[in-house]
């Protein structure tokens, strides 16, 4: 059951690193579109829906790329083709 | 037991990694769009609802990335299919 | 099959990398992009369609970047050429 | 009691690394929001309230992403699923 | 077929490196040329129209280093030269 | 005695580091905050009062990253759970 | 063939990497000229013509870095002298 | 006597380490809080009083980190209890 | 040929890198100068002519350095002297 | 005598890492605090004696952490526990 | 031949890396230099002669350092007594 | 005499590294004070007095730090105890 | 001859080495000086002669440094005691 | 004659790095101190000997850090006292 282990292995890493890394962008990137959406709003109060509406597409946008990383560290976790690959060749012979 | 073991090595690890890597984003992020709020209150006192609405949905959007790695951290710890496998196959032969 | 086994090793630690990575560039560009949209709309709200327009085409572009890094790490999880290889090789003979 | 043992020794250091990491975001964090929210009186006096107020929610926030550091390090320190089963297996047989 | 193999997973790891480092520069630079053409825009409404349009030029121009790295990805994939010499070589012998 | 020597090892590095890298960012970070104050002091002399109260309850939070990270080391070096119980196997075989 | 194969993956890794770093210089740098160039365009609409000559000038000078990468990286993996030696040696002997 | 010689390695390394990294914080933060407050003496000389308590404060809040450091330093060279312990181990069999 | 094999490795791994770290520097530097062209143009479009020659003369200096870069990575890939030197060797005796 | 010289060893690189790296935050911190007190006497030369008193207090506190580590290093050189003690080992029997 | 063969990889690399490395602080210096020179140029148009002959002056300075790097990398490629002696030496006996 | 060298080994490198990096704070820490001074004489040159004791004074502080480093690399260079026991130990037996 | 060729290679890799980095501040340097010089002499002509005078002599301090490195690196690989006794000493007997 | 040797190794590595790493400091506050007293004068015409005079002292306790540096890597390629040793004892019995 090495192969299978090894796979285990660089799955966990894999997916705990890419949601890691995968959170620094966008947590930074929605913060400054969010601080600038809160400094319009004080400038021009008048403009409020068309700027939270913007806000909330931008934030939209941003917040793909963690998902992204999100649904690549799930994958990776409960719906590894690697590993089933290695599972049915260990309960095949024994890898 | 070697590759049970191997397996919590790198969960203990990688979950460890996972949320503190993960918390610098969010706690600079949050702290961004709070810092602007604050000032944007200041500026104009009579939007103070308007910015603490759009303050409190930012943080939330924010905060999910937070979410993202604390919750594939516990998944690490307490729900890791890969330690639950290695510890089926150590219960029925021995790994 | 250990070919096979270094080969999904591999594929799956880049794939994790690859969006990992190629998500921060994008999160923080499409932030900035729509943080100057959104200025922009408070200090000319009358130009908010003309604003509006050009920061879905550069979000677009931006986006494009994360998207292709989207790709490359779906290709090397569920079309890996090289794994594919693999797969026939360990079917033919062993590996 | 080798398995064990680096079950242990792999706790220990990211228990202590995860909260030292974890902690740089949120105390930087919070300075940035407190101090904003110090300019922010200091322009403002008459919002003192509603800039304190809105102040404890966001360091609230920020500080939640320590908490999370903080638990996933008590976790590992002193309610490890891993060195539990370690435990055990060596308390059964050897290891 | 070791070498192939060998051959196999650097140009996995290559093609993905290759696109996520690749994806950072023009997804930042897309982004400092969208915001201050957006900037341009809310200055001088009246010249929307050759803003936008260098905006495009330049963005192309930009784009051009990504996807250098992007058919640099695909090539190390799908039409990799020294893959072939190797599938060649296990052919003929066994490599 | 390896086992013990081993876990001994890890903790003491694993204590000053932590203690080390969880000093920068509280330190920086009540910098950040007392100096902002200092100058909203110098800005609204009337409102030393409030402010001061503010930095208190801000500084307080603050430090409770370092504190967190104190702790840590501190059980780390005094109350290891993983030293006791190797200590313990110690005494009881040799481990 | 150990020998080709080794000038293979060096080939195949340096091919990737260089145009990964090279794109970053290039990106940047066309993106700062582009933002200035739009920018003055705002400032200075009667000047569009020269601006837009003299950005288009500046573009080409920052991608013939660019370009001198690509040509690098293509001739590591199409025109490779050291790989054409290998090849001949090991259809001569066996290398 | 070689456990107890290792863990004397480490503990000066770690000693070493921890207050020179654990200098560069409250260094860098009391400079900033001093600096600040003699900016602030200078634009407001009738409030000197008030300004260099608040710093005072400040910079015994600041200082403490870096006295945590010193005394993990302190404990890890002095105060050892893991040396101790590889001491008495040492004095009763030879470790 | 191992000998020849390692020169051309080292080649091969250098050319690449040479040239993707030299461009950063002469891209951003030519960015850099071109960007102040254009906005001095906006400002003075009076001395445009004084202006552009003087960026000319500037960028050739700049791209000067680009040029070492690319000339010691063609020199390292087609006239090679140490290749040149082990070829001779390898075809004299075997190396 | 080979654990006396590794205590050795260590001990002199340690010291010297100390110091060094020590010495970058005060000195950086130091400047900025005299830069400051620099700028305000030239601001208000009335509050000269004010200024330099707190200055002077302020250098003290920030040399006191370069001092921490001028004392760790000097402890390790010339007053070393570890060394001691491996010095008595050896006296006795030989290390 | 051993010997002369790693003179040699140490003589690629290392003229490769220096020219590399040495192209970046220059070409960011004349860059910088230049830039400020266009500005001046801009905002005094009758000192054109002084600024630029200062200018070139200055670059000729600047560029005086990536010419040491850039001899340095030529005599390691063209001129290297190390390399001389060890194909005297080999010549000689076979080294 | 393997355990002399590998003293005198490190306590070159130590020796080098310290002065090496001791020197980067202090030197630009005293170019920032002797920045702001020339600053401060030119916007209040009937200052001038005050202002050059102040910054000769904060010279010698920041100098303190450099000499620190100075010192500990003479100490390893010319006065080293470790080296001192090594030689003597030498002189006795063979070491 | 092994011995006087690992003091070859590190000679050679130390002159290079030392040459590249060593550039980095001085160009730096130079190119900030020289900015200025250009900015003062826009704003102010009639000290043109001064400001040249000045620059002169700063530039001539600043160069001292990439001259030491230079120099280091010209000891290094035309007049290297070290290589010279390994010449001897290989003359001799062999080495 | 091993121990020599690598006392020569590391005497040229650590002499090369100690002047290439010693020389980024001083020059770029040498820069930064004559890049302001440049300013000064240009701010301040009649001051131009006061200000002349102190950006010299300044300059020499800058250089000085510099002059450290070339000391410490003269000291170890000319006059190093460890490889004085060694060749003494290569000249007694061989080393």
């Amino acid at each position: 059951m090495v192969d299978a282990t090894l796979i285990g292995l660089i799955s966990i890493f894999t997916a705990g690193l890419t949601i890691a890394i995968g959170s620094i962008g966008p947590a930074l990137g929605e913060a400054r579109a969010a601080a600038q959406a809160l400094a319009s709003i004080a400038q021009q109060p008048d403009e409020a829906n068309t700027i939270t509406r913007t806000l909330f597409v931008s934030l939209a946008m941003i917040e793909s790329t963690a998902i992204y990383c999100f649904v690549v560290a799930m994958i990776l976790i409960f719906a590894n083709p690697f590993w089933d690959a290695a599972m049915q060749a260990g309960a095949a012979g024994g890898g």
